[in-house]
């Protein structure tokens, strides 16, 4: 489809969208009234919304639509995923220019559409508004399936620490498209579009995880949250990590720290949680730590990590 | 609290914004967490989005943060009762450059706080992340309390026409904004802050009604998606309309026509419903009209509107 969002109008695209995307099997209502509905089975019902803001969460020279739609739905339902449930529906608003070309609008919709199908879910609804630039707005809801949410404040000290998915893949990405580079494309296609390892959260309550979140910001940094949340001290071990050789080789070459993407990366959206000591994880699950004495925090082989990281959406 | 979203940091601002609001009695875990956790006694949640940008939806030479987050609200949660069912929860995200006062956004939020108590409930969780100009996203959730959604699709011919609030007082504020001047107060507040008639839209519910929707883009350019969704022709009766003396006035004193401010403003967030022929209305309810043989559309006294309106966010 050819022209401008512009051209097309608010119904028209909107239309468009709906077509493009199914709503998915929990969803009895879908768009083209005031609310959707959304099966809610558990009785309660998991809820998360995000904002991505071009040119500080994607780039468009950098991400094809398509990809920041797969991004933008990915760290959503990781988020619902990290809580221990399941997605069953996403609302998603868009504000651009009229003059965005509508191929844009449904490649983002494409990008949507094939993450939610990952998780067997869909589009609900949404909203299309007109601004100056292009910013996405999601929303993910999910269902416990009668388990307790995971949150973040039940690690107790003796728990192992554990991750599931990807660590620093995004930030390596990152740096070499920030030098200019295209390759090696594992890296800078994990940062167009990261695979959160959805089904692990899900798993990881029925093995009896303590506390969960999903990795947005970094590891220490998004685990700084939960040893607050949870009073406990949380200490990783640097050998526990499995650096990949092509990781090394590429921050070699970019004079980088890989132990500092692992770390301290965000975007990949990996699942880290906490286990009782002794609990028979699965494949998927990497044990990367433990539960130790003393305040709140996170330390690295037994110290503060001095590397930096973390990511503040008004700093810097 | 004094400073900028810029000196505050987004943790310091997510935490002061969290602070500001509570989450409500239907959400036993709130924000802090990957997601938060919403009741949905239903079994079902209604679900909605919303974005409002600046200078399309608010000004804020116009209106205060107090008086956008208070309408942001109100447009969300009068989607909820237009589905028939009871709001359980806001989810807010938040864009505004670092430049932004604090005091902007915790006003804002002090506005979705009030509005949110006005029908028991508050926010459950939300983003904030930096952009170049101020724009919010909400969600509303709800439950339909063991009934089915009223859509807009079950309006049948012989049905009545009625409407629950307000019609044309916020295009009227606006006409008086746009002239430069701020009297009648009633009329500006009413376009800074609406007030949906919340209870009317479950009320309608268990009254029967076969179709429901808000008026957020005017009366006739939203009846009509009413009178396609439900293949009928609605026939608005101009006498039936109420017109305050007060706004006779001041349209006369502008040049503008009262009537097609009652059937083409939008933003009062009135709802509209039709209703089997015979329904015992509550006092809240007004007949403007009934549902008429024909094809989908939406007539006046038996003829086209030929007034124009609606509201077309990429076009104009």
């Amino acid at each position: 489809m050819s022209g401008t969002l512009g051209d097309l109008g608010e119904f028209g695209l909107i239309g468009a969208l709906t077509e493009r995307v199914p709503t998915g099997r929990h969803v009895p209502l879908g768009p083209g009234d005031d609310a959707a509905v959304v099966a809610a089975p558990d009785g309660r019902v998991v809820a998360t919304t995000d904002l991505l803001v071009e040119g500080r969460h994607f780039r468009r020279d950098w991400s094809t639509a398509y990809d920041v739609g797969r991004k933008a739905a990915a760290q959503n339902l990781a988020d619902i995923a990290a809580m221990g449930a399941v997605p069953t529906a996403l609302l998603v608003g868009l504000v651009g220019p009229a003059e965005l070309p509508v191929a844009w609008a449904l490649e983002l919709y494409d990008g949507l559409r094939d993450e939610c199908a990952v998780v067997d879910t869909g589009v609900a609804g949404g909203d299309v508004v007109r601004g100056s630039s292009v910013m996405i707005s999601i929303t993910a809801l999910g269902d416990l399936q009668g388990r307790a949410p995971v949150t973040r404040a039940g690690a107790r000290a003796g728990d192992i620490v554990a991750v599931a998915g990807w660590l620093g893949w995004s930030a390596a990405g990152f740096a070499i498209l920030s030098h200019g580079h295209r390759n090696p494309r594992a890296f800078v296609e994990a940062h167009r579009r990261p695979e959160p390892p959805y089904e692990a959260g899900p798993a990881a309550a029925r093995l009896g995880a303590t506390a969960m979140l999903d990795v947005s910001d970094g590891l220490i940094a998004d685990l700084g949250h939960l040893a607050r949340a949870s009073g406990v001290r949380l200490d990783l071990r640097s050998e526990l990590f499995d650096i990949p050789a092509q990781m090394r080789d590429v921050a070699r070459a970019l004079g980088a720290d890989p132990l500092q993407w692992v770390l301290t990366g965000g975007e990949d959206h990996a699942l880290v949680a906490t286990f009782p000591a002794g609990t028979a994880l699965t494949a998927r699950w990497r044990v990367v730590g433990q539960v130790a004495g003393g305040g709140p925090g996170v330390t690295v082989d037994g110290e503060e990590w001095s590397g930096g990281g973390g990511w503040d959406h008004f700093g810097g």
